[in-house]
């Protein structure tokens, strides 16, 4: 690998004021095309020249005949070209001065032929000569403060945010963007650089760890191309900012798999994980739990939760409760005799217990009750961090009694603006659960509400989690990451 | 524990013709006025007679002043008095012949005090004389067919179905009973026993080992009270039917919450792993697993499926399936370079790959053409099981730019059709992933289209999960119960 490229001008590639689309079909079909209409999608207000030999236009839009008619330079090329003309695209790119090209087309090293291995050989060689390429065989970048999106990605979040992704993975790329909008998540970046010839995992980690827009690094990494400098840039980087790795290809077989998708080599499931550990990055295993570590990241202040307290109704759930907690080394400390017959006062009676966890007994406990346990709870000097769990779906049965809309009735604005003065009075963080096991088409009206719930919650900084395991584990990650930090 | 009461009357128990409920507020709250409302809604047909001691009426219904008021006898008695009036209630109700009683109150053992574990001795010594109890300190038992329903459950399905569910937890059971809806999980009967007095997991294990209408058994314990008794009863029914067990408080601490929810004895992880093994019974680890073991053991046939084709979009996707079918010990064969080639020809070019994982590139395969690449994939005879993935929600795109609603543009019913087909030619199961990373508020109109969907193969006996990794962890724990039964 080549020194890390400083001169690269990433202002211009990732907020281009002027973007060239090359291969475009009046038809409105493939993949430039559909890029075209995405970009127009989700608001990207610089300018947009299209490409194609035929000429025409695309709805409205002019199509130049060559690249070389583009009336002045652009600052990033959008490549969608049969794999046989990319290289002289790429090569016209450079010559108008572009800054970088990212590349959809397929066809080159992932098809395993000479001729592909060719093809992808003299677009390194143009890139040598002074252009940066993302790709080929990726699904391009998504800059939600510039308006750049992935393909198709008409309808990502234009809310800017503190996450980075890279991903050797279009379809990875596009789905982690998509979570956003359902998880809260926000990004800075996300970058799918496919069989990434050029620009690639550590290059960009290097980056991200000197974007003063990125705060959290994810990565999707099917295999890097030097391991000994990307170990190297990642102990670098995951000294100061948290980066979280998502290995695809550990086993035998998906190993194999790697080959064929994106031509790069592996390594053993052992070798990596002695890898990220030593770095102290942090490593998931589907995009899910990368989607909800990057949650907690971006919502819980730096610093370990060693000591929760866990609010919730159902006895089983504090059972559930304190197996996740264990399983990550987190600890639920019975509150002292003192204190739990203080929230015992609070709560209905039978069936409710003022100990941690405390189960409130009734999912109908009001939002008002709910906030003064959790100041309670907080008294208890040893308690971190608190987690709330609502059962709000079981308003859908006091909703049809009364014959209202479910949302009208469940008291998830007055609970979010409770729980965000208890975070406010008590600085210790408060982490939502909203559980939901209705979720069938007759239950349309749950789903929405909880998604509802789930935004009141977001929009005032507090993490929001389907499922109490789950939540767990990301905080467990947390721990795992500011833990290993003062170790050192 | 006492043997194994063979003259049990299960029949009355769960289709009863006549139920009291002891204990309904006039004013409509409480357990009992809850359960009233909610055997009504889901349309229990059956009588039902009401008990307070100050009488009156409830929506129009009369209130008898006591139980021996009651005109003739009873089936089944459900009890929701305060705790010290649970003894002399149940006294009543064997008296008046009923079957059983299922008890909701709290305020027993589980509270760790002398007066509530005299309390339950009370009961226990009643039961002893000549009535089963259900409970105390649970939610009932949600039977579709009768319309019997856990507490609150006014909505959960009429469908009966082969899976039967005993809890210890009432929450696990109504969260439970309401994934029903949404997963395509039908059941025959569900028990949530609290902490289980007289009928808990053993029996009912014996009883679900036996039950015609029920095919497959999932059990929530937290403990259990005679270990030698459960263990023979769980080999001996493991042996004809499949057993799924979800342990809660395997940890130290989840162990000492049992404790205050149920007041049983826990077990260490290692003892429950070796003993569920050993049983042959399958172990899961929560309740969204054990919701996807029991949908893959309700569809596919009895045996193994240990070679399996994957078809979905994107490389990634087939290296996390290689991965995640490595870890759960299933293979995907690569297809001979012949039956490879003749898949190539029927995908879009280039970016698909016909090998397995057949990688179709693009979302907006026709269904025609998936039906075929499933066809042709059955050709492998190595092959006995094909997973199929969907990805329609990137239709949301193409919805925005013909303004059209999402979900007539799907052509998930064209689909569902033809994987029946595929299924019904080839005899080798097809399994569905409905992934959809778009949840959001944005989005409602993807997750309803989704759910349509989910309906459309389920109804056709295809099972679909939501993710490609839980999914092959369900296909595993099938392989590891039929496997495990043929080593015998």
């Amino acid at each position: 690998m080549d020194p890390l490229n400083a001169s690269t001008d990433y202002e211009r590639i990732f907020h281009p004021e002027r973007i060239a689309i090359i291969g475009v079909s009046g038809k409105g079909a493939g993949f430039g095309a559909r890029l075209f209409y995405s970009l127009r999608a989700i608001g990207y207000a610089g300018e947009i020249f299209l490409v194609n030999p035929k000429g025409g236009q695309l709805d409205g839009h002019e199509i130049y005949e060559s690249i070389e008619a583009i009336p002045g330079g652009f600052d990033l090329a959008i490549i969608a070209v049969a794999a046989s003309a990319v290289p002289e695209a790429l090569e016209a790119c450079r010559l108008k001065g572009a800054a970088a090209a990212e590349i959809l087309s397929a066809g080159f090293s992932e098809l395993g032929t000479p001729e592909g291995m060719a093809l992808e050989k003299q677009i390194m060689d143009v890139a040598a000569r002074g252009i940066r390429v993302i790709g080929p065989n990726c699904f391009g970048m998504y800059v939600p403060k510039s308006g750049l999106t992935v393909l198709p990605g008409p309808d990502l979040s234009r809310e800017p945010g503190p996450v980075a992704f890279s991903s050797q993975s279009g379809g990875m790329a596009v789905d982690f963007a998509n979570m956003g909008k359902s998880t809260g998540l926000t990004f800075s970046k996300v970058v799918s650089f496919g069989n990434g010839v050029d620009l690639r995992e550590t290059e960009l980690l290097d980056y991200f760890g000197q974007d003063m827009q990125t705060r959290i690094i994810a990565m999707y990494i099917e295999g890097v191309k030097n391991g000994d400098a990307f170990f190297k840039t990642l102990k670098k980087v995951a000294a100061h900012k948290p980066v979280i790795v998502m290995k695809g290809g550990l086993s035998a077989a998906g190993s194999r798999a790697v080959l064929s998708h994106t031509a790069s080599m592996g390594g053993s499931a052992r070798i990596w994980e002695a890898i990220l550990k030593q770095a102290n990055a942090v490593q998931v295993f589907d995009m899910s739990e990368m989607a909800r570590t990057c949650l907690a990241f971006t919502h819980l202040q730096p610093g370990t939760y060693r000591h929760i307290s866990v609010l919730g109704g159902g006895g089983a759930l504090g059972v559930a409760a304190a197996d996740a907690a264990e399983a990550v080394g987190m600890k639920i400390p019975p509150f002292s005799p003192d204190l739990k017959t203080r929230i015992d006062d609070l709560l209905p009676r039978p069936g409710s217990s003022g100990a941690n966890p405390v189960d409130v007994a009734n999912p109908f406990v009001a939002p008002q009750v709910l906030k003064d346990v959790l100041l309670l709870a907080a008294e208890d000097d040893r308690i971190e961090l608190q987690i709330l769990i609502t059962l709000f779906h079981h308003y859908k049965t006091i909703a049809q009694m009364m014959g209202m809309p479910v949302k009208d009735i469940v008291p998830y604005n007055e609970l979010a603006v409770g729980v965000a003065e208890v975070i406010d009075k008590t600085s210790k963080p408060v982490v939502l659960i909203l559980n939901n096991p209705k979720r069938g088409l007759d239950h349309m009206d749950v789903v929405e509400m909880i998604e509802e719930a789930r935004r009141a919650f977001l929009k005032r900084g507090i993490p929001v989690f389907d499922d109490l395991k789950e939540a767990m584990g990301a905080i467990g990650h947390i721990n795992a990451y500011y833990g290993g930090k003062t170790d050192e």
